[in-house]
């Protein structure tokens, strides 16, 4: 997959919380979001409306986003509205983006290329519709098999959705790599195999393979690595989600995980779910630990540090959150893309050392 | 869906363990087996093979199970291979009984309808393609809503997977409608739904929608009862499957739960899985309560009582494995289908008269 230049469709929902994609985009796939098209916000760039992303502009109609130069190669469907569906509203949108002469790509769990007149137009006009999320044909049924791994396997885990799972991988793997380790990453969610070009949306595979995908895009990314940095899914404590997160627990059989969450939520995200209450942090690492350990691992896996997002308090608020969370789980504790994500870092290289010392 | 007279395809593989579907079929659709078709098997009846099941015939070849009088209306296929795919060597069989009449029905994850060939040639000879395992379309993210039923939520849950989950419900259903409680039963896999005659494969749904399908299946199947049975799905420490399993039990959300285990069974099921250990039931039971306390349902769901699977052993050693058992959990076990369902119906009726005084 060659990364087009996008204009990255959030009509309505812009912001960090809501439009995870776009954001996602923005942040690590610098050079290819052309603009954000979302006729809601009246600020003129991104970095006016969510503090970082620079000059890259806000526009009201697709005809703006036409006239970038360079002109874009494609529209980005840039949220994901829960149950993945898409919006009757934006159909027309996505039609003229097509008649524009545009590609589509999107991460929705109603594919485009299934939807008759988004496929028939794009027949017509010789344009893609790329499906970040549609689960490749064939997958096996998980076998643990991804123990087999030279590369220590690292898992991020979350207190809940939306708490930073991706992102803490990929912060933790820049550090990594500048400290000249290989580190691969496994995309799991249709945002990161957006930025990292490959991967399995294990929440988008038939519910018997979550594991078998995870084993295997564990594998793939960990082929020639030290270290694997396995994006996480949900939350074992979401009572929409949680069977996609042991899936992919059990089939990834990390060595080290690292905690996500969000310091100003006390329940679980999203309408739905306020009466799900989430525990002090030390507890929900104790649950990811024991479910693990139902699977048998080889070696016991354990979450050796605490990544926290913290975009939506202040600085001095955030500082504590991040000493607190240190406090109550005993270990490393940092907001990576805040106060950098070295803290991290260094509890897997660390856990890598005594994996080294054990072997 | 009327149930039609079904001859049953279990080439190579009929036997209590291997042909779940095709054994379920025999106990719990009386009338509707006409013939067992599998050609590796000498002997001549259904009983003389598994020790139940009566004079239904076994035969070696189609010809031989279109002569039965009332001659069958369709070809089921009674194993269910892991992964799920359509072997090659069973085409020629599916291609001859829709030749000869037949309809054909699956629980494949590999659906008969996608297939070309057989979708075609069912077209030309008007005949049906009934694929068990599809999923409904328009599935909801589970949010937890099973809580409002206002029938108390039963599920059977495993130390692996076949060891009777499906079995047990529909076995302790029997015995609580003898006793005048109207008893539902919410079908969650192939071979449930061939029985009940609907249900959703929650094994067979897209990953991020098995809590919502869960919840869905035991509101509809609650409606106007005292119970709900829930059949339960794979095991907490299956690598494979534990997701299904955590994602029936987060929406599903029940109030009493019921342990099934087979006591000859020292590892998981199947020759990947003889590195995962299963413990001792106590603490079994012990993880999927705390499993379930972490969604925060409105009350804890306990383990009720234990069934145990002892079809692969004598008498005296089942009674001693369901002493044990009874030992070990501090809870009511039996064997249903051996020594009765009773005692896993005293707990369940128990559990019913404590949630009306305290309602």
């Amino acid at each position: 997959m060659t990364t087009p230049r996008f204009t990255i469709l959030t009509e309505g929902a812009f912001g960090v919380e809501t439009a995870k994609t776009a954001v996602s985009a923005i942040r690590y796939l610098p050079g290819r979001v052309s603009s954000i098209l979302d006729s809601t916000r009246p600020e003129r760039t991104v970095a006016e409306a969510i503090g970082f992303g620079g000059d890259t502009p806000i526009v009201a109609t697709l005809e703006r986003a036409l006239e970038r130069e360079p002109r874009p190669d494609a529209l980005l469907i840039g949220i994901a509205p829960q149950g993945g569906a898409l919006p009757d509203a934006w159909r027309p949108t996505l039609v003229a983006a097509l008649e524009s002469g545009l590609d589509l790509w999107s991460g929705l769990h109603a594919f485009l290329a299934d939807d008759p007149q988004l496929s028939e137009l794009a027949a017509t006009r010789d344009r893609r519709l790329v499906d970040l999320r549609r689960p490749p044909p064939k997958l096996p049924v998980g076998t643990g098999r991804a123990q087999s791994t030279q590369a220590l396997r690292v898992l991020t885990v979350g207190s809940d959705c939306n708490v930073g799972k991706m992102t803490t991988a990929l912060e933790v793997r820049r550090v990594l790599e500048m400290r000249g380790l290989r580190t691969g990453f496994a995309a799991t969610g249709q945002t990161g195999i957006l930025v990292a070009g490959s991967g399995i949306a294990v929440d988008a595979v038939v519910s018997d393979f979550i594991a078998g995908a995870a084993e295997r895009v564990t594998i793939e990314a960990a082929a020639g690595a030290d270290v694997v940095l396995v994006e996480g899914q949900g939350s074992l404590l979401h009572p929409g989600y949680s069977g996609v997160t042991l899936g992919l627990l059990h089939g990834s059989m990390p060595q080290a995980m690292i905690l996500c969450a969000m310091p100003s939520r006390p329940t679980i995200y999203g309408g739905n779910y306020d009466w799900v209450d989430i525990p002090p942090l030390d507890e929900v690492a104790r649950w990811y630990e024991a479910a693990l350990s139902w699977a048998r691992p080889d070696t016991p896996g354990r979450v050796v540090a605490v990544s926290l997002a913290t975009y939506d308090i202040g600085e001095d608020e955030a500082r504590r959150a991040v000493e607190d969370a240190g406090l109550v789980t005993g270990l490393p504790a940092t907001d990576p893309v805040r106060f950098g994500a070295e803290p991290i870092a260094d509890a897997i290289t660390a856990r890598l050392a005594s994996a080294c010392a054990s072997a």
